[in-house]
């Protein structure tokens, strides 16, 4: 059975144009209508043929849809639901992919007060962003967070599961606050260590750039992937889980200042066990289906 | 003209078994002899066949050498150098793979007081270890860098510049002191971290192991594949480049706690400059052929 028949995309980036041609692909029978509030996005989007309709409005896309998703910054999620409150059908159900989950229910009660919402987040990406970084299989094997509350009806969760295992996912449920927490070990703060680090480096005076890109071989160019996704999705996203970010990167904080202190004194074993114990995890991931099992991550060599 | 025509290789794990690989492929008239401490890794070796020769004593391995490069951890080099120093001929060159270079120095000088040594590092690696994961291009389009000194006899450093180039590197010189301090910005820094990111999300009580697996595609999971490199490698690096690696960090560290408060007062100005400012690095790694150009690394999807 479809989950949805009529499903609305706003928001035509990395994420959102990986659904829609997720849905073509996995479910052909579907019609997908998307927006973006760029029409640079929007014509590049008609270009690349997507979706079976790009409307130059909001209201007009969520007309007949039976699920609208929300594929914006969480920064703009409030006044993309706004955008879409007049004209959204009373039994369409609202979703979203955004990577901050307490904030995201919060906007999306405020402005449709009456809808029936399901926030959610894919946990899948690349650091490309655009229409033209969208690809079907984004998704397939990857999970995805669904964050219902007390207002959300169990049906309507179940269609979005449904929704989402179509398009190749697996699904998990818990509650916005422990996702927050989750996504802050698992994705937010490993960015901002990315970020920070290829900052560091680009501001030393002993270094300079070029020596860094030449060298970057050594582990360095692995952070500088991360480090070039979208800039304004993870500025909402910090400003928006600031709390369990902040509770992470102090425990972080606290563990590297404790390896410093065991480089200051010549501790090897603390570095050890600590460097011996970590392999556990790489491997629960290569176990799990999560990572590409090759070395380097595949890269050509 | 072929720079070496006996290269022996001590320590025969990724980077060595690689080196051992790379001359079959790309001077099949160099004679490759082949020693490791361990007598499993020496077993294997000669299962595996990359050399010519495998030998159960050091000493043995270098009688006719006219190149010896030691590829063992960086602590280990001291009493690999003096293994050998009873028997190494007298116009050999030493040299070694080291990921740190003033120590690395200090040590084959004190083993080796009258050879000829070019200390040198090849920027390449992957996360596995031992001889089954070495492979005959690792080096290939990688930067080597050699650190002579004012006792490296300008002639013998050329000579290693093209062994190093015969394997497909591209080499450049500079000072030992300054080969450190490059190397704790692109490699040993961002592995602590990632070594210590893994850590801190292992232990922590509100978020199960199983987890931060399950949503490790956000980000975390490029993370572990450093943290699974060689334990003893990466211990021995950390306490023999201690000065420049506590340098690096104490910068990020101050740059961390900058984002930490403009995270807490909401100043997304400042984290929307940082995010746009590092995508220029990772162009520049690109443009460079230094990582592979696809979306996320290539990695499967």
């Amino acid at each position: 059975m479809l989950p949805f028949s009529r499903v609305t995309v706003i928001g035509l980036g990395l994420i959102g144009s990986s659904v829609a041609r997720a849905i073509r692909a996995s479910l052909p029978t579907v019609r997908v209508t998307g927006h973006d509030a760029d029409p640079a996005v929007r014509a590049r989007s008609r270009d690349l043929g997507f979706a079976h309709d790009i409307t130059d409005q909001a209201g007009t896309a969520v007309l007949d849809a039976d699920l609208v998703l929300l594929c914006v910054p969480v920064g703009a999620i409030g006044a993309a639901a706004a955008d879409i409150a007049a004209d959204l059908p009373a039994d369409a159900i609202v979703s979203d992919v955004g990577g901050s989950k307490v904030s995201v229910a919060a906007a999306l009660r405020a402005a449709l007060p009456h809808a029936i919402i399901v926030p959610g987040h894919p946990v899948a990406g690349t650091e490309n962003s655009g229409p033209d970084a969208g690809f079907a299989t984004l998704f397939a094997g990857r999970w995805c967070i669904l964050t219902p509350d007390a207002d959300t009806p169990p049906v309507a969760t179940a269609r979005v599961r449904a929704f989402w295992e179509s398009l190749g996912a697996q699904v998990e449920e818990m509650t916005a606050h422990h996702h927050d927490l989750v996504l802050a070990v698992t994705s937010h703060v490993p960015h901002l260590i990315a970020y920070s680090i290829v900052g560091t480096a680009s501001d030393l005076e002993q270094v300079t750039e070029s020596e860094v890109i030449k060298y970057s071989a050594g582990g360095f160019r692995d952070f500088t992937r991360i480090a070039a996704s979208d800039p304004t999705m993870w500025r909402d996203v910090f400003l928006n889980n600031r709390e369990a970010v902040l509770e992470i990167l102090q425990r972080l904080t606290e563990d590297v200042t404790m390896l410093q202190r065991a480089i200051r004194w010549g501790d090897g074993d603390t570095l050890f066990d600590l460097f011996s114990r970590t392999r556990a995890i790489r491997r629960g991931i290569l176990e799990q289906g999560q990572d590409d099992p090759r070395a380097d991550f595949g890269r050509a060599h």
